[in-house]
C-alpha cells in the first residue's frame, strides 16, 4: 500500500508536468496537424483497438520499419495508453507486418495475387485475433501502418478486414514555390521551412515531422525549390544540402525532385548556349544529372517552367517544349528519374487570348515527348482561380502523360486568413467530364491514366507549408494539404468523407461539431467565390500580391495581367466573351462541351461570365436581372462567412482553445475581408451598370476611392 | 484500494500521453527557454520551496498581477507538482504580493524606505513562514516574482531574505532590425517574430510568450522595426498594428517604441521638406506623435538612426543632430516619451578614419540634447567586431545621457550556429575604465548614470530573436537574450553568475555538467576572436552578408567597407596605426589612454594591431613574432571549437536529447567554419608575410584561392 502511494506521488508529479506544458503553451498549437493520437474516450472503443496494438511482428529491421515501430509506439501511448510490444514470433503477435515474401505469411489464407500491390500498395487483412498488414515493400507497409492508425483515429471498425491499397496515381508531389533564400512565392504560413544556409549539417527536427505527415498521406515526391528556379540548386554545394534533405526523407518514402532553370548550362555551367538541340548542352545536363545521381541515387527528377513568365525554355533557340523536355528526361532515363514540364505558358504568343495559349502550344505536340516525360496542367485554363472550368488540355492530349497541378496555397483564396476547403474545388476538377472520348472521360481518368493507358501518372500541390507553428497558417489549411494527399492517392474519395476524417483526427470527435464543421467546410470555397468572383468572373484581385480586390486595374505592362481583361465591365454588361463571337475558346473543348457553352442558357450558371459578355438586365434562371444576381452573389457570399464564425463560436466547448482561438481570429479577419471584397466590386460595378444595390442589402461602408486607395506593398508571397 | 487502483490507471494512462507528447516532439524544444520550471527532484530542496508556494495573497486584481498569478501557478506545477491555492487572508498566505500602501503590511516589520524601490523595484523579505514581495506597482511584483522563482529554479536559499531590487537602467530595450515584410536585418534564427500582415486582428501566442520571457529577465521596452525605417510604420493602418502589439506587452512591463525615418513629413506627410527649422515640419511631427498616444497612451518614444549609411537626417538640412532629436523629444516630451538618437554615423565626414567620425560630430553637441533625448552608442567604435576597444564617446559627453547599444544577433560572430557567451564581452566593455574623470569613470558608470548624475538611463540590445521555434536558432544564444537583460537591470552583475544562473535554468543542474557548460561559455568569445580576427584585428568579414571570412576584400564602393582599409597588411607587416603617426584616433580617449595606446610595447596585446601596424618580425611578449603569435592565435581558436565539442559531447547524459542534438549540429559547423576562417585568413596574411607556417600545426586544407571563389549570395540577415 505504501509503494502504491508513493507511486500515486510520483504519477501525481508528472501529470502536475503535463499540465503546465499544456497551460503554458496553450495546449495545442497545431503542430501535431492530424496525428495528434490524443486518448479515445471511448472505453469500448478503447478496448477493441487495444486488442490488436498488443504485439507487433516486424521483419526484418530498416530505417522505414523503424519509422513503423516508432509510429505504433507513439500511436498506440497516446491513443489507447498501452505499450505496444514486440512479439516473439508470428503468432503470438496481435498486428503482424509481413512483406510478401515472408515466410510468415504461409500460415495465413490470403486470396489475393500480392504481386498487384506493387511497390506501394498493401493488404490490411483481419483474422479472428490477428490484423495483418501485407505489403511488397517497407513502405507498403508504412502506408498500411498509417491507414490502421486512421481507422482508430477515425473510430473505425476492424473487423473482418481484407482491404486492399493501391494508390492510383504514381508520382504523388508537392511543389514548394520556396526561393534559396526562404522567401515563399505565395507563401503565407511564414518563411520556407527549408533552412538551405544551414544545410546540410544542421537537421532541423520539422524536416522529419514533414516526411512523416507527408507519409500518413501518401505523398511520395517534393520538389523543395521555387518553379521559378534559382539555378544555383544545381552546384555542387547546395546539392550537398540536397542530399541532406533526400537522405531525410527517403525512410518515409519520398523521394527529392529539383525544379531547374533551363539556361543553368549557362548560368552556372560556362557554355555560350542552353540550346537543347546542341550536343554540348545535353553532355551538361547528363553530367549533371550523373552528378546528382551519384548523390541520391533516388532522384526523382527534374521540374520545369519553361518560357513563361519570363523564365528562359527551348523557344528562345525555336525548339518545343517536347525537345526541351526530352533533353531532360533522356538524361534521367538511365538512372529512373522523370520530368514534370509545366504546361502554364502564356508569354509565347501573346496574341491569343490567355485561356487559349497552353492549349495552342501544347496539342500539337502531343505524342511527341518522351514516356519518362508528364505535362504538368494547372486545373483551369487560367491560373488557380476561386473557379475555373477545367483546363481543355484535359483529353485533348491522349498520347502524352498529363500531370494535374493543383494548388494548395491559397494564392487566390484569401491566404491563410480565410476558411476555404479545396476538397471541394478538387473534386469538382476530378469529375469533370471532358467527354474526349464520349462520357466517363473525366480529367480524373486522363490524371491516372485510366482513360488512355498511360504508365506515369502524377498530381502535384503547391504547397501551403511554412515556418507557422502549425504549418499552414491557418488550422484549416492542414485540411487542403490532407485531402490533396489523400486525393492523390486516390482520386474517387469523396471531398466530404475526406473532410469527415481529417475533423476527426485533427479537431473533435464530438458528433454534432464534427457535422458542424464539416457543413463549414464543404460551403467554404463556394462562398469565396462569391465574395470575391462570382458567376464565373475571375482574376479580379490587385496587383502583385494578389491580396484583396482589385477589379480596377487597368494599367499593367501586360494586357492580359489586368483584371479589365477579365471582367469586361462596360455601360452594356459584363463578361469575356469566349464563344466563336469573341475569343472562340470554346473550340478547345469536346464537341459537347462547345455546345454547352456556346449559349449562356445551357451554360452552367457558376461559368456564365467567363464564357459570355451578358447585358447588366439579362435576365438569369431565377428571372432576375443579371446585376442583381451578381449583386446577390456578392452579398450571399459575405453572410455566409457571418454563418461560419457563428457556426465555429457556437462549438467552443468541443474544441481545444489554441486552436479554437486561431481559428476564431482567423474568422473575424474573414468577415472584414468578403465585406471588403464584396463592397470594392459592387461599387466598383455599379460605374458600368449604373443600378441600385437590390433593396434590403445594407450599403458599403466605404467608398470606391477609399477601396482603391489602399495598398499594401508588403503583403506576404509575393512572386 | 479498487478507487485507487483505477485512479493509478487513469494517471498512467495520462502518463503515456505525456510520453508520447515528449516522443514525437522529442522533447525540450528550446521554446520554454529559461523558464521551464521542471520538476525539482532533490525532495530536500523541493520541500523548502513548496512551502513558499503553498498559498498566495495578491490583491488588487489587474492584467499584471493575473500574469503573477499565473505564472506563479505554472512554476508551482512544474517546480514542486504542487497547487498553489489563494489565501483567504494575508495572515494565511504563505506568499504574499503587497503594494507598499497595502493595509495588510502594517503587520510586517519593515525597515526599508519603500520609495526608492520607485516604479520597478522590488523587496524580497522573508519572515520565519511567510514570503514577501513588495513593490510601489504590479510590475515591480512581477519582477520580483520572477526572481523568487529564479531563486527556486537555481536552488537558492530562501531563508532570512531582505533584499532590495531597484533596475540600474531605467530603459532596457531590445531593437529589433525586423522590417515590414519580416525580413531581419542581421537575423539568423528565422524571419521576424512580428506578423505585420495578421495584425492587429491575429494576435499569436508568440507575442505573449516573448513579452513573459522579457518581462522575466526585466526588459522593459521593445522597438519591433528595423532602424534602417520605413516610414510606413507611422501610417494608420500601421499604427493599428503597433497598438495591437502595446496591448499586448503594457501588462508584462513592456513599452513599444518605433524606428522613425527622418524623412517620414515627406514620405507620408505630404510636405515638401523635412527640415526640423521648419514650424510645418514640427507640427506634422506633433499631429503625428498625438495621434501615436492617442492609440498607445504609454508610448516609449522614438529610436532614430538619422545620416548614416544613407538614411536621411537633420544633416540634410545642414542642422545638428541635436536639432534633430531635439524637435522629436518636443514632440514627445509632453506625454513623457523620449528619444533614442543614434551615434552610429559615418558618412557624414568621410575624411576621417572611420573610428573617429561618430566621436567628432557628437562631442561638439554635449550639452545641446534635450533631456529627453539619449544618444545611443555602439560599445565599440567600428560596428560590433568581436573585439573593439570602448567607444570613445563613453566619458567624453558628461552632459548628455549616454545609452548602451549591445549587438546580442551575432552579426560578427558567427551568426546562430557559432556558440559566443556574450556576457564576457558586454562585461568588459561595461568594465572598461574610460578615465575621463579619474580612475573609476567605468563605462557602466557612464550608461548607468552615476558618473555624471544623468536621469535619463538606457541600454539597448539588438535582438537575436526570430521564428525559430527555440527562439534565438542557437540555444545558448537564449544566453545572450538572458545577460543582456540582466545586466541592463544591473550592469553590476558578473558574466559568470549569470551564465550559472542560465545553465541552471535551462540545460542543467548538475553541478559538472553546469561548470563545463559554464567553462565552455566563458571561454567562447575570445575563441572566436582568436580564429576570425586575434590581436586587435577587426572588419576582416566577407562583403555584405558578414559570414566567412574576407580580409582580401578591397573593392568596395567606399574605403572603410573594406577589410584591407582595416588590417593594412604588407610586405613589412600589419595593423592599422591609429596613433599620432596615423589616425591618431588615440587622441579622443583621455590621457591615461593615450599614453598606453601610444606604445605598442604598453597597449594591451588584445588591441595591438587595432591601435599600431608593426612589422612581422615584431617581438611580442611571448618572445615570438608576430607572425607567429598571430597564427597561433587563429590555430588556438580553431583548436578551442574542438574542445568545446568535446566537452559538449562528453555531458550527453545530462542534457534532454533535442537540446544537446541542436548544440551538437551547431558545434559541428563551428569545427569547420574555425578552420575555414583560419585557413583563409592565415593563407592570405602569408601572402604578404612570406613567412612559414609554424611547425607542428596543421596544414590548411584548401588553396587561398578556393577560399577567396567561395560565394553566399544567399546567407540570411543580409541589410
Amino acid at each position: 500500500m505504501k509503494t502504491l502511494f508513493m507511486l500515486l506521488v510520483v504519477l501525481s508529479s508528472l501529470i502536475g508536468r503535463v499540465a503546465i506544458a499544456q497551460d503554458k503553451f496553450s495546449g495545442e498549437d497545431g503542430y501535431r496537424l492530424w496525428l495528434k493520437y490524443d486518448l479515445i474516450e471511448d472505453n469500448a472503443q478503447r478496448q477493441q483497438y487495444s486488442h490488436t496494438l498488443q504485439s507487433l511482428f516486424i521483419a526484418p529491421q530498416s530505417d522505414t520499419t523503424r519509422i513503423i515501430q516508432h509510429e505504433l509506439k507513439i500511436a498506440s501511448h497516446g491513443l489507447l495508453s498501452q505499450p505496444i510490444k514486440p512479439a516473439a514470433n508470428a503468432k503470438q503477435a496481435s498486428l503482424l507486418m509481413l512483406k510478401s515474401d515472408s515466410p510468415e505469411l504461409k500460415q495465413f489464407k490470403i486470396h489475393h495475387d500480392l504481386n498487384k500491390l506493387g511497390q506501394e500498395g498493401y493488404l490490411l487483412h483481419s483474422t479472428a485475433d490477428q490484423m495483418l498488414i501485407i505489403a511488397n515493400s517497407d513502405i507498403g507497409l508504412l502506408y498500411g501502418t498509417f491507414d490502421l492508425l486512421r481507422r482508430i483515429q477515425t473510430g473505425q471498425s476492424l473487423n473482418k478486414l481484407d482491404h486492399i491499397e493501391i494508390p492510383k496515381i504514381q508520382l504523388r508531389m508537392l511543389n514548394h514555390w520556396d526561393d534559396l533564400d526562404r522567401h515563399t512565392e505565395r507563401g503565407y504560413a511564414g518563411e520556407s521551412i527549408f533552412d538551405w544556409h544551414k544545410l546540410p549539417d544542421y537537421k532541423e527536427q520539422r524536416y522529419y515531422d514533414y516526411a512523416r505527415a507527408n507519409a500518413s498521406i501518401g505523398i511520395n515526391g517534393i520538389v523543395p525549390n521555387n518553379v521559378n528556379a534559382n539555378s544555383l540548386i544545381l552546384t555542387p554545394a547546395y546539392l550537398q544540402k540536397v542530399k541532406a534533405l533526400a537522405d531525410i526523407f527517403r525512410p518515409y518514402g519520398i523521394k527529392v525532385y529539383l525544379s531547374i532553370k533551363f539556361s543553368s548550362p549557362q548560368q552556372i555551367g560556362g557554355l555560350d548556349t542552353s540550346d537543347p538541340a546542341e550536343q554540348k548542352v545535353h553532355d551538361w545536363w547528363q553530367k549533371k544529372t550523373d552528378e546528382i545521381y551519384a548523390l541520391i541515387p533516388d532522384f526523382g527528377g527534374y521540374l520545369v517552367k519553361a518560357n513563361s513568365e519570363g523564365q528562359p525554355g527551348p523557344g528562345d533557340y525555336g525548339r518545343t517544349h517536347a525537345e526541351g523536355a526530352n533533353m531532360l528526361a533522356r538524361a534521367l532515363k538511365p538512372h529512373g528519374g522523370n520530368v514534370l514540364w509545366r504546361a502554364f505558358v502564356y508569354a509565347h504568343d501573346a496574341k491569343a487570348e490567355r485561356s487559349l495559349q497552353a492549349y495552342n502550344e501544347f496539342v500539337p505536340l502531343d505524342g511527341k515527348f518522351d514516356d519518362n516525360v508528364s505535362v504538368q496542367v494547372k486545373n483551369g485554363p487560367i491560373d488557380f482561380q476561386p473557379r475555373e472550368p477545367f483546363s481543355p488540355l484535359f483529353g485533348a492530349m491522349p498520347h502524352t502523360s498529363l500531370a494535374m497541378e493543383f494548388q494548395i496555397t491559397q494564392e487566390y483564396l484569401g491566404f491563410s486568413t480565410h476558411l476555404a476547403y479545396l476538397g471541394t474545388l478538387y473534386e469538382e476538377a476530378l469529375d469533370a467530364d471532358t467527354h474526349t472520348e464520349g462520357p466517363g472521360s473525366t480529367v480524373a481518368k486522363v490524371i491516372d491514366g485510366s482513360l488512355d493507358s498511360l504508365p506515369l501518372t502524377a498530381m502535384a500541390g503547391v504547397a501551403n507549408i511554412g515556418m507557422d507553428r502549425n504549418w499552414t497558417g491557418h488550422i484549416f489549411g492542414q485540411a487542403n494539404w490532407y485531402v490533396f494527399g489523400r486525393l492523390a492517392w486516390n482520386d474517387q474519395l469523396s471531398a466530404a468523407d475526406i473532410a469527415d476524417e481529417w475533423i476527426k483526427m485533427t479537431l473533435t470527435d464530438d458528433k454534432q461539431s464534427v457535422n458542424t464543421i464539416k457543413d463549414m467546410m464543404m460551403g467554404s470555397r463556394e462562398l469565396i467565390v462569391d465574395y470575391m468572383t462570382p458567376l464565373g468572373l475571375h482574376h479580379l484581385m490587385d496587383t502583385g500580391h494578389h491580396y484583396g480586390p482589385g477589379p480596377w486595374v487597368d494599367n499593367l505592362g501586360r494586357a492580359d495581367w489586368n483584371p479589365t481583361y477579365y471582367h469586361r465591365a462596360d455601360e452594356q454588361g459584363i463578361g469575356l466573351d469566349r464563344t466563336a463571337s469573341g475569343t472562340n475558346a470554346i473550340s478547345q473543348y469536346a464537341p459537347y462541351w462547345q455546345k454547352i457553352f456556346a449559349d449562356p442558357k445551357k451554360t452552367p450558371q457558376e461559368l456564365l461570365l467567363w464564357f459570355h459578355h451578358l447585358s447588366w438586365d439579362y435576365t438569369m434562371p431565377s428571372g432576375d436581372t443579371l446585376w442583381n444576381e451578381l449583386v446577390k452573389h456578392y452579398y450571399h457570399g459575405a453572410k455566409g462567412v457571418e454563418k461560419m464564425q457563428k457556426q465555429w463560436l457556437a462549438i467552443k466547448d468541443q474544441i481545444e482553445p489554441n486552436q479554437f482561438e486561431q481559428v476564431k481570429m482567423a474568422l473575424a479577419i474573414q468577415v472584414k475581408e468578403a465585406k471588403w471584397w464584396r463592397d470594392a466590386c459592387v461599387l466598383y460595378f455599379q460605374t458600368f451598370s449604373k443600378r441600385p444595390i437590390p433593396e434590403g442589402l445594407e450599403r458599403p461602408e466605404h467608398s470606391l476611392e477609399y477601396y482603391q486607395s489602399l495598398k499594401f506593398p508588403y503583403a506576404p508571397g509575393q512572386g
